[in-house]
């Protein structure tokens, strides 16, 4: 078996495992000024425009560096300096989005609810009427701290209805849940290479409503960030501003051929739910529950709490479970002891089962009976 | 052959043409919450600190993104908000440097030369001496719009005689160019995975005056680009704080044990000098005059005179040359017509009398007679 083979599976929410045809697309360099390599980019930017039926109203800007870097870009070009940023929190890519705001300047306010309570159009509506002052509301569309899906048509109905724009951080959603740009208003959506569309990590990029992204030369806080600038070259020159990760444009370009022969976004979702609903029902078997109620669990990440019995320590568990191959993801609570475990990547269902199989004889081999 | 075997050579200033083996450490997904992988990045900061023999003074914090990202941050991160900078141009690199300051909001001088004329020590220390409001001084060691060499060990000199900081941008020399942090002193160096190491572009990484770093909390313009906060996290963690671009890692890291093997930065900056002189003889055969006098002229890129016959024309230049192979790099320059060739990458003096070889032929095809 090639080193690749032996590699363990993700069950991670980006990095994930890929396929080996993404990354085999990295064999090859790039000349980033070659319009071999323009082509690439301009596809890229084109199919991920038509996932969302965003080509009338939106365009997509690359931007180099983690998803963070698209979230930050996306905040410091499409909110002016003297803006106003409602932030919806309920887990720690919320409050990432508030502490951006805070480290470059926007005035900001936030809105908190508990880790496993959704933030409701009711509230959006009530926050909006009391602070006519917010220019802009910033969502996390699936928390990743603890899979939790919030309501976003729902909300973006209200915010539209009182005048104000929305940014969505779509980081683990976009690619598996559909998110329409013809029917859910919205100034900026920000996702990354290495999640639903099975990419390996090192861009992300943000489909700015085009009018809006116009509008905001000037706003942004940084050279490197500057989605209108970006945008404006990339426009001109069919190039990257500066130096693109050619190998990690590559994959996704060969990720989302993949992501059309599998079926698009339909087939991508419904792979992730079978994962999801296989993984929590085997789960089950063994006695963990899960943090998160069923009708508010995107089929993304699952929280479970650790086991009860004192046996259980999660850094055992983890390289025991790595030991056969799994590679799983500690939670991000502060109050409960939990672990989670990714349902998206080149993964099924049976792929599932027997990570859940591998959990089950961990157990045994720790003694860990009290779940 | 592969595609991959297929793919032209890059005879550009990063991304450029890596091993196969460096391409093919891409093959394998990485957990980024993983040991293996913050052990790989702990590797790969310790080696690149070597290099520099900067183990004493220094800490090597990487960065997501292309070098400029690591450009903007290092200046955000280690200059104070009211600090000043002067910034020595000369060329697109020096002038890239001012814009970041003016776009992140610190106050900056600027002196510019001629593209054919490095800055001298006595010119920093007339502009010190003139304007004692200055705090750090930016310096691009290696100007890649010409290939310039500015004297870096002098101007560091100067600028520690006056108490000033120092800021390099060492992206087109570091790893081929000697700089010894024992011997000149600087508060920060930048380059990235895809040049003189021969990575694959989507990270760059600063070299910060331990003392200095510690003392920046705070400074930062920007969240992700905060190096104070993404090294005490690592610090903490070995964890990178937001999503690393994990193949691209893994690429350095394998770059990093060829570069070893090869034998380091003598046997690296031998075997570039050595694809310098060859491609500055062959060239110079053919009849093409180089843009700089050869003592200014560093071993990485070189500017080429256009040739004067009208039946020249860069487009055509170009696409023939790619379609023998090989990938040239247009001019840069406003005021004079010219075309670039890079000396670094996977490739020796061979690969770039072969390169020329393939010029030579074109020149013929284009009935391009008058140099």
């Amino acid at each position: 078996m090639s080193t690749a083979e032996r590699a363990p599976i993700l069950l991670t929410p980006g990095p994930l495992t890929t396929s080996p045809r993404t990354r085999r697309a990295m064999l090859v360099d790039w000349g980033s000024w070659d319009n071999d390599f323009n082509q690439l980019t301009a596809d890229v930017c084109a199919r991920l425009l038509a996932i969302i039926h965003g080509e009338e109203t939106h365009t997509c800007v690359p931007l180099q560096g983690s998803g963070t870097f698209s979230v930050e870009a996306a905040v410091g070009t499409l909110v002016p300096r003297d803006g106003k940023v409602l932030v919806l929190i309920n887990g720690a890519y919320g409050k990432r989005l508030a502490k951006i705001c805070q480290v470059i300047g926007r005035e900001f306010s936030t809105f908190e609810t508990a880790e496993d309570v959704p933030t409701t159009p009711e509230d959006v509506d009530r926050l909006l009427k009391a602070d006519p002052t917010v220019t802009h509301v910033a969502l996390i569309h699936c928390e990743t701290s603890t899979g939790i899906l919030n309501p976003l048509e729902e909300i973006a109905k209200v915010i539209e209805s009182h005048g104000k724009r929305l940014i969505i951080d779509a980081m683990s959603s976009f690619g598996a849940l559909e998110i329409d740009a013809r029917r859910i208003p919205f100034d900026a959506l920000i996702a990354a290479s290495g999640k639903c569309l099975e990419g390996v990590p090192g861009m992300g990029f943000v489909f700015a409503r085009t009018s809006s992204l116009q509008a905001s030369a000037g706003n942004c806080h940084s050279l490197s960030m500057d989605l209108q600038d970006q945008q404006a070259y990339m426009a001109k020159t069919g190039q990257w501003r500066f130096t693109p990760p050619t190998h990690v444009v590559a994959a996704l370009h060969e990720a989302l051929t993949q992501y059309a022969e599998e079926g698009g976004l339909e087939a991508r979702h419904k792979r992730y739910a079978q994962n999801c609903q296989t993984l929590l029902s085997e789960m089950g078997k063994l006695g963990f529950r899960s943090f998160l109620p069923a009708e508010i669990q995107a089929p993304i990440i699952v929280t479970f709490h650790a086991p009860r019995d004192p046996r259980y320590s999660f850094t055992d568990f983890y390289n025991r479970v790595r030991d056969k191959g799994y590679i799983l993801y500690p939670g991000k609570l502060t109050q409960v002891e939990t672990f989670r475990v990714g349902c998206i990547g080149q993964v099924d269902a049976n792929g599932m089962r027997e990570a859940v199989a591998a959990i089950a004889e961990t157990l045994r081999e720790m003694e860990v009976f009290e779940i």
